[in-house]
């Protein structure tokens, strides 16, 4: 779940937790269930990210043991078409997530500019390989 | 460079910066930096990190055309007991960097203690996977 495609026109923080039961939670699963939650589907969200099925099915799965209450509820049907949707608890934990990830944002504002200011301004590697790729 | 180990006693939360030319720099970069200015070295930054020397030499590359200025300075020799030493621009940056992740930190204490608290009480797979592993 890297961040992938062109550079962003401007530089951005992001943000991941790191629970102490050794589970972690980063902005790719929180976009997954805010697609999930449009698409009332696992596989609707997973083909909005460009994901297998599968592994949108294992990051849901994982995100649903992870807390006391279930993330996201499934109805009946074992196909891919199934329909899911989130909890309310699911509806929570994106709340605290991207409100967490707002208040970092602002909170390293400073530091995040004194280093894209420090960038060299020559195009990157990482660019390169974006143009290459492109 | 995904954190391993033992679960943390306590959730934590970490900060990575996308910059807007495609480059990234995270906590893995940053102590691979702090090891080089305790080791001297590049190989002696791969030793204590556990790191393949090529991947840490890459790493460091990286940083390197990054910004404007050297973040590391190697000394002749092209051995991989060669020295090395961080730039004064090097040293700005991993304060910066540890000053932005506190920052961050302090930000996001409440809404990671809310999540913190609705933690499954049960082990997880995560912590079956590094009994398993360890």
């Amino acid at each position: 779940m890297k961040p992938s495609g062109p550079p962003n026109a401007t530089s951005t923080a992001s943000l991941r937790l790191h629970f102490r039961n050794g589970e972690r939670l980063g902005p790719g699963k929180i976009e997954l269930l805010e697609h999930l939650a449009r698409e009332r589907s696992i596989s609707g969200a997973a083909r909005a990210m460009g994901m297998a099925y599968r592994r949108a099915w294992l990051l849901v799965d994982d995100m649903n043991r992870m807390f006391a209450e279930p993330v996201v509820q499934t109805f009946p049907g074992r196909s891919q078409g199934a329909g899911a949707q989130l909890t309310a608890f699911g509806e929570r934990l994106i709340a605290l997530f991207r409100a967490a990830e707002r208040r970092s944002a602002d909170a390293v504002a400073l530091q995040l500019q004194a280093l894209d200011e420090a960038l060299n301004p020559a195009p990157s590697a990482a660019q390169n390989r974006d143009a290459d790729a492109g």
